[in-house]
Formats: structure tokens, sequence, C-alpha cells
């Protein structure tokens, strides 16, 4: 059994408190004339993804304490129990099984009965085949006409990896001849959001697929009135354009209301749903179950690579305990993905949810407040829009930023121009190996306006296109690396109270059930 | 003449840096039954909105602090030189001229020999004719048919604020009849960002605009290559379907292969350009001469309340110094924008580019380095989406970060439903009230994971609708916001020489003229 003990109480992590030593990327890559240090500090990541470290703040003393770190930690140990099915959600008293979605690495996971591989991959087959009969035109409209746009109504974890990994493959699978329907998602309880989005599509051609656990989300429910009016409106019956995805014990389970349901359960958070039913039906619906399944192998891929004791061959807990080194160790707040491809423009947004609302924690799993940093701020844009934006404070400014870039070495649709001498993609990789050694190693100048004081660290990850294996190992990468950071800093990455108060106010506020300060605002918003 | 000193040598500065006095939001709103503090602590902004700043870690005392430091920091003085075409853009020797776009603040503004007031309504006048002469089908394409659809090729400045702006008023324009052409942007050098726009358009009934002030970004001209190849693949002449947004000098200014070119100057910098040509021929065209004209009203009239010396009744300057006290004095590093509609969902993203491009920096005016922080990171997505996503680590992380609400009382489209007694806009209006109670009360719970801490600061911004005139105000208040900081920590708001460096290396590396790690890197990336 692994032991679960809080960062400051291991003796590894004592140790790299208490060292003064500090690696300077002016010296270390400035120096680097052979380009060694690039070359060495590579780990081999899956589906021939690559994790480029040379940029960050280590060095063979940092990492070799690192590594003491993640054995003293028993970082191995802990992943292992959680996908041999240990209660790992202590909060919830909850398994974490979204592993299990994508393959089997270790015993078999019994739960409530049942074998949970089992289940999962099931719930895939009958994705499967319903998907395969809207796209035969098997399951159609009233008409008998074939469906062209699927909807998804959910939000938060039900909104945003879905919605950033369909915007991540829309264009592959468009040069590819693998967009098979359109996707679209409605999330926010503004009713404009779904005013707007049925404004965009053809009712009468489109299914809707409900999201919620629960069945009760008050956004999901609010949006799905929205639909049902529209549908009504146009003589459509609702109840032959929309399928659930939700728990067997859900209202919405065994409703009439809905063409088809397809079963999610509680080992899988919102955040770690995009491999579940909840990013399969929308994924399978636009992209094929192939897509989808290839998706999925990608994120075994990473997965497996990820159950390695060894950090120096574990891109994933490398990456965690480098991130925490940062943000205990040289006191950084915030980190930034950048990915140099437009395709994943709401990626980062998706890792903001992720990484946030899993190690955004100020108690321990037990309920213990702990006395260190946890996660991070994360924010980011693609580039090289963000050169154009935010960069000049990532290089000037007085806070410093650890910076994670993703780029690939051609792009998804194959089409590109050739402008003074090299083709946008060119353009777009130089970029980034620009940006890098721009940041590490600054640059000197007699006008201060003008000069860089580098030593600012980012790592990489390339690959050569992103494809949908290369997109699942993507995604599993960075669920393993916050895992590997909430076993470090001892949290419950599972479990997310802190959304809770504001959901119990806001009932008060449209119960009219409110006195004071929150009264005195209500009243400003005229509720 | 104002005196330009660095923050920390002013006497008010060093009283505040002093003083132990805090405020415990737990205390002042908890213990506020009557809802006194709430009223209190508001500002009228322009076009009806409100700044309510209840619930930031100011009393009386800080206030008055605060007062003391902007009368000092003579803030007014400094906005008022700016307007009267001061060179307040120091490093580049420029005047800052772009509240002039859209009012008359102070004195005739003469440069170059023109009257800048003259020159910008002037293009203004030459954009709004042009759009009228597209809209009645004048100016058309080879077949006599009118444009459809605008597509904005920019990058930076060229294309986060217009987007943003374009996003926020689609949905108002299409429920009032203002939708005249439907806006595309294209911006990343990545070639799939074009390639998925130019599929997803008509190029026959596509009118393109190249912005860029010196015609040579790079981005931007790789793009401009791809739209050429696109029209004359279809056997259209691209001479007839693209204006250019570019200064006199740039050598798109009077070349034939543009129907137009509108005219930009040194003075106004991308990040503050929405209100110039760079965004009035892609509003105009889209929404109607008439909407972009509503638009600058709404921005001149925040202007004129910016222009104000008492913080107390300008929000703008309020604001600024608020969250300069967040940041020197209580220490955070980040600040959030949460926009409770989802018509502003890249508003943030604009912002982003607005405060860190502005304010990240390490050196003060005059090029000496400063011992003080500076701008901040900021982030931000629509309410209440973010609410099921990185709310968490606000509501329960380690770092406390600073909440900027913005909220409406009627959504845009005027269409909604009633479900469980309330409709969509109320339950949205009700979650921002309750956010701001939750986040500064907190909750006890012996359950420590559900325990909420409280005391952490937010403002909102209240309106009645997200209309053009708002939407102005709205950008016009962060710009004098942003603005006053840079005057507070004395630094050159308007250039950003941190974004040279990356583009020097990146032209080095396309040249294959690299070593040591940047060769490396280069080769990883296979360029």
């Amino acid at each position: 059994m692994a032991k679960w003990k809080n960062l400051d109480t291991l003796d590894t992590y004592k140790a790299l408190m208490e060292s003064d030593h500090r690696v300077d990327l002016r010296e270390v890559l400035a120096g680097d004339a052979s380009g060694e240090r690039v070359k060495k500090y590579c780990v081999p990541m899956a589906c021939g993804l690559t994790f480029n470290y040379a940029s960050r703040q280590v060095d063979e003393e940092v990492l070799g304490m690192l590594t003491a770190l993640a054995e003293e930690s028993d970082l191995e140990g802990k992943f292992r129990e959680l996908y041999n099915g240990a209660m790992i959600n202590t909060g919830e008293k909850r398994l974490v099984l979204h592993h299990l979605t994508r393959g089997q690495l270790g015993d078999d996971v019994i739960a409530d009965g049942t074998d949970k591989r089992a289940f999962y991959t099931g719930v895939q087959a009958k994705v499967a085949d319903f998907a395969a009969k809207v796209h035969a035109g098997e399951i159609c409209n009233a008409d008998g006409e074939k469906f062209t746009t699927v909807v998804q109504i959910g939000i938060g974890g039900s909104d945003l990896g879905p919605r950033a990994m369909y915007i991540a493959l829309e264009n592959w699978a468009r040069a590819n001849d693998k967009l098979l329907m359109e996707a679209k998602f409605i999330s926010n309880v503004d009713p404009d959001d779904a005013v707007s989005v049925l404004k965009s599509i053809d009712v009468a051609h489109s299914l809707f697929i409900l999201v919620s656990k629960s069945g009760t989300t008050l956004e999901t429910l609010t949006n799905e009135a929205f639909v049902k009016n529209a549908l009504e409106a146009s003589g459509l019956d609702p109840s032959k354009h929309m399928v659930a995805v939700t728990s067997e014990t859900s209202p919405l389970a065994k409703s009439s209301d809905y063409l088809a349901a397809f079963f999610m359960d509680d080992y899988i958070g919102g955040r770690y749903s995009s491999t579940s039913a909840v990013g399969g039906v929308v994924l399978s619906l636009a992209l094929g179950s192939d897509v989808f399944d290839a998706f999925l192998a990608g994120a075994a891929e990473a997965d497996k690579l990820a159950a390695q004791a060894d950090p120096m061959s574990n891109a994933a807990m490398l990456d965690a305990l480098i991130g925490v080194y940062e943000r205990n160790v040289l006191g950084y707040e915030c980190t930034a993905v950048l990915p140099y491809a437009q395709a994943l423009a709401r990626f980062p947004a998706h890792l903001q949810q992720a990484d946030m609302e899993s190690n955004g924690k100020s108690v321990n799993r037990f309920g213990e407040p702990v006395d260190y940093k946890t996660g991070p701020v994360l924010f980011g844009e693609p580039g090289t829009n963000g050169q154009h934006s935010f960069y000049q404070l990532l290089h000037q400014g007085k806070s410093i930023v650890p910076l994670q870039f993703i780029a690939f070495r051609e792009n998804q649709t194959g089409t590109d121009v050739d402008i003074q001498g090299s083709t946008s993609q060119k353009k777009l990789e130089a970029n980034v190996a620009a940006q890098i050694v721009a940041f590490a190693c600054g640059k000197s100048d007699e006008n201060l306006n003008k000069y860089f004081e580098g030593n600012r660290p980012s790592s990489i990850i390339v690959g050569d296109k992103l494809t949908p294996e290369v997109l699942g190992a993507l995604l599993a990468h960075y669920e393993n690396k916050i895992m590997f950071q909430g076993f470090l800093w001892n949290l419950n990455s599972f479990d997310q109270e802190g959304v809770q108060l504001g959901k119990v106010l806001a009932k008060k506020v449209l119960a009219h059930e409110t006195d004071g300060a929150l009264a005195e605002y209500s009243k400003l918003l005229d509720i």
C-alpha cells in the first residue's frame, strides 16, 4: 500500500527546499555550442511525440533530486493503486477509472458487481453501433432524412474536453474525408448561447446529446428546454432528436424522451470524461467510431508509459515533477500552455479546467490544510497569435511564467503556401524554436527597453502531425501529469467541493431568500 | 507638465506600503446586514453601466490613500497631456491618440501637419461610404452580386480586438436586423487557420480586409497569399475582393492590388485600434457604420468620465488604483475577467493582450529598471462556464486571484425560457451575485474539504444590455484603466519591445543561420 504523506514531510522534498543550487538557462543553453543539452533532455512519448525539457531550469543534480522525490512519494505505486481500483477519490469515496475507458493497465476492476472495463467497452460498442446507424441513415429524422449535425448540450467537463477534442480534429477530418457530421456545442446558461447555436443549424437534421451525469445540472436542463422548444416550433418530436449521456440511476436513463441513453458512472470525473461516453458519443457521431477508437488507442499508449517508475523515461511524471519544482521551490504562480497549432485553440481552456479544478486545493486528501503551494493558474492561447499579444509580459514582465509549448512538424490539412522561401508551417515551427531560445537565453542591450533578461523556462512537446492517436496521447499526458502532481501535493485531485457554495447561494437568490450584501447585489442586478 | 516618477518614490505609495491596515471582506460584507456597503461602493459609468467595488479589499481609509496616490501621481494631468497630444510613447517617440478616434477631449492635436481628429473622422467617413456602397451592391463581385461575407486578415491587435467586438455584437445584430454581412477572421501563420476559414465561406461573395500597419507583418502577408490563391483557383480577380487597412507610407497604401485602402497611423497601437479603421472597416461592413458610430459614442462617453480628477467618480481610475493596490500592496500575481455573457467570450482574450502587452514591462518610461511589480497575468472565460471549470482554484486554491465580473440585466436576443420559476437570464445573474458573495464571505464547515476561506476580492460592472454603445463604454473603461495603471507604474504602456527578439531569431531559423541550442531545436522540429 502506498503511503500518502504531505509533500513537506518527505526528506527528498526537504532536501530540494534546502538546496540553493539553481540552474541558469543562459549559461547552460547559451554555452551549449554543440546542442548536446537539447539532444539529451528529451523523453520519447506515445505516438511518436517527444517531450523536450532542455529549457527548463533543471540539470543532473536537480533531476537526481526529483527522481528521488518520485521514489519517496511512490508515484508509480500510487498510479498502480489507482488503475487497480483503489478508492483514490477519498472525499467522495469513489474509484478513479478514466484510464479504464482506453485500456486495461492492471487487474480487472470489479465495482458494484460489474467488471468496469467491460462496462466501458460495452458502452463504446453501443455508441459505435448507434453512430453507424445514424451514418447509414437507419436512424434518421421523421422524413427519413439523415442527420447532418450533432449538438452536445453540457457544461464544464461535459463541454470543454469534448469541444476541444472536436475542434482539434475537425480540419484533420475534413482533409481525410472523416467529417461525417458537423458538431456544435451549447453550454452556458446565458440564453444567448443556445439561441445563437440554434440559429446556426438546421434543427430538422440535427441530433442533440444531453450530457449530465446526475440528470439535474441546471444549465444543461435549461438548455434542453431551449432545444425542445426549437424542435417543437419546427413541428418536430424532440424525443426523435435527442439522446442522453447520463448515469444509470439518473432520471434521464430510462426516459422515453430520448432515442437512446449511453451510460457513464461515478468513477470518471467530468474533467476526465473525454475518453468516456461524454466525449465518445459526440466524437463517434461527428468523426466515426474508428476515429474515436484511434483517439483512445493513443491515450492508452500514453497511459502505459506513465505507469513506469523511472521519471527519466516517463514524460508525464517528469513533467509533473518539474512543475512541482517550479511551483514550490522556484515559487512561480502560473503556467501557460502554448500550442503552435490552431487546431488546439481550445486545448488550453480544457487543461485550465482539468488542472485548476483538480489541484486548486488547500487541503490534503484527508481534509487537512497543507502549508505549501498547490496547483498554479493555467492559461494559454495558440501561437503565433499569442506572440502578438501577451508574450510581451512573458518576455519582459516582472513575473516569470513557465511555458509549455506544443508543436508539430506537419500541418493537418496538407495545404500550404510558400512565401519568401518557406511554407507557413515552417514559419510556424521556426517561431516556436525561436521563442524557446529567446525566453531561455535573452539578449543584452544597452537600451534596457530592448533588453531581455532570459532564464525564463519552457518545455516543448513535438510530434509529426496532430492525428486522433496523437491527440489521445497528448490528452493522456496532461491528465497523468495532473494526477502525479496531485499525488506529490497529497491532494484528492478528483473532487471539486469548491464549486458547491456558489450553487447553494444562487438557489437562494432565485428563491429570493437573501439578506444583507447578497440581497443588495441581487437588487443591483434586478433579479 | 506632469511629473513622471517611479511609483516607489511617491510619498503616498510609501504610506500605503507602510500601512498594515487590511480590509477583511468577511467582516465588512457579512456584517453588512442592511447592504449599505454594496449600495455605497458604486460608481456610475458611461451608458448606464455601474462599477461596484463593494467586494474589493478597500474601505474609507484605503480609498483615502488611493485618492491621495492618484493626486500625487497626477493621473488626471497625465491623461490630459496624453489627449492633448504629448509624446507619451517615449520609447517610439510617438503620440498616443486612440481616444481621438471617438471624440475631441481636449485641444486640437496637430501632428505631421494634420489635424488628427479630422484625419480619423475623414477615414471613418470614407469607410462608411465604402460600406454603404457594398451594402447597396454598388461595390460587388464580378458577376454583379452582393458581397455577403467579410474576412479580416490580421494578427494581434489587428485581430483580437475587432474579433472580440464582432462576436460581442453578432447576436445583438441578428436580433435587431443589423447583421449585414457575416464576419470571419484569419490570423495564425498556421496554414490550417486560413484553410479552415476558406473552406467555411463562399469566396465569390467574400470581401477580404488585409490589416497591417507596416504592410510587412509576416503572418498577414502569408495569409494574404492563401486568400489570393483561393480566389484565383475560383477564377476570381483578387484585387476586386480585397481592401487594405494600413499606414499611408506602407507598400499596400497605393497598390492596385486592393479595391480601396483605409489609413491608420503610428499614433494608435495595435491593441488600442478597435476604434480606428482596424476595427472600423470590418465592423462597419458587418454591422453597418451606424452601429460602429454607436460603439464609438459609447467609448467617447467613457473617455469623458475618465478625464475627471477624482477617482471616486472615475471608475477607470478607481479600478486602476485598486488593481495596483492588489498587485503591489497585497501581492496578488494574477487577475481574471469573468463576463457573465456568452457574447463576451473573447473579450478576456482581447484584454489579456491589451493589459499584458501594455504593462508587462520591467523598465520605466525612461528605460530604467523598476523595483516593483507591474502588470499581472490576466485570464478569463465567460460565466457560468468558468464555474464548472477553474473556479475551484479561485475558491479553494492556495493563491488569491482578484476577479472582475461583468453582467447584464437583459440578454441580447430577447429570447428566453422559464424553467423552475425563473428565466435563464435570471439564473445567469443569480449565479454572478452568488459568486461574489461566496468569494468574499466564504463558508465555515467542520469538514475542511467543504470549507471556503472567503476574503477573495472581486468587483462587478453591471449594465442593462450589451449594445454597441455599452460595448464601446466597456472597452474604453479597460483601455483607460490600463493607461492609468501604466501611469502609476511609470511605464510606457504603448510600445512592445518584448515581441522583437523572437521575430529576429525566427528569421535566423528560416535562413538556417543557427548554431548551438537553436540549431538543435530546429532539427527537432525538422525545419
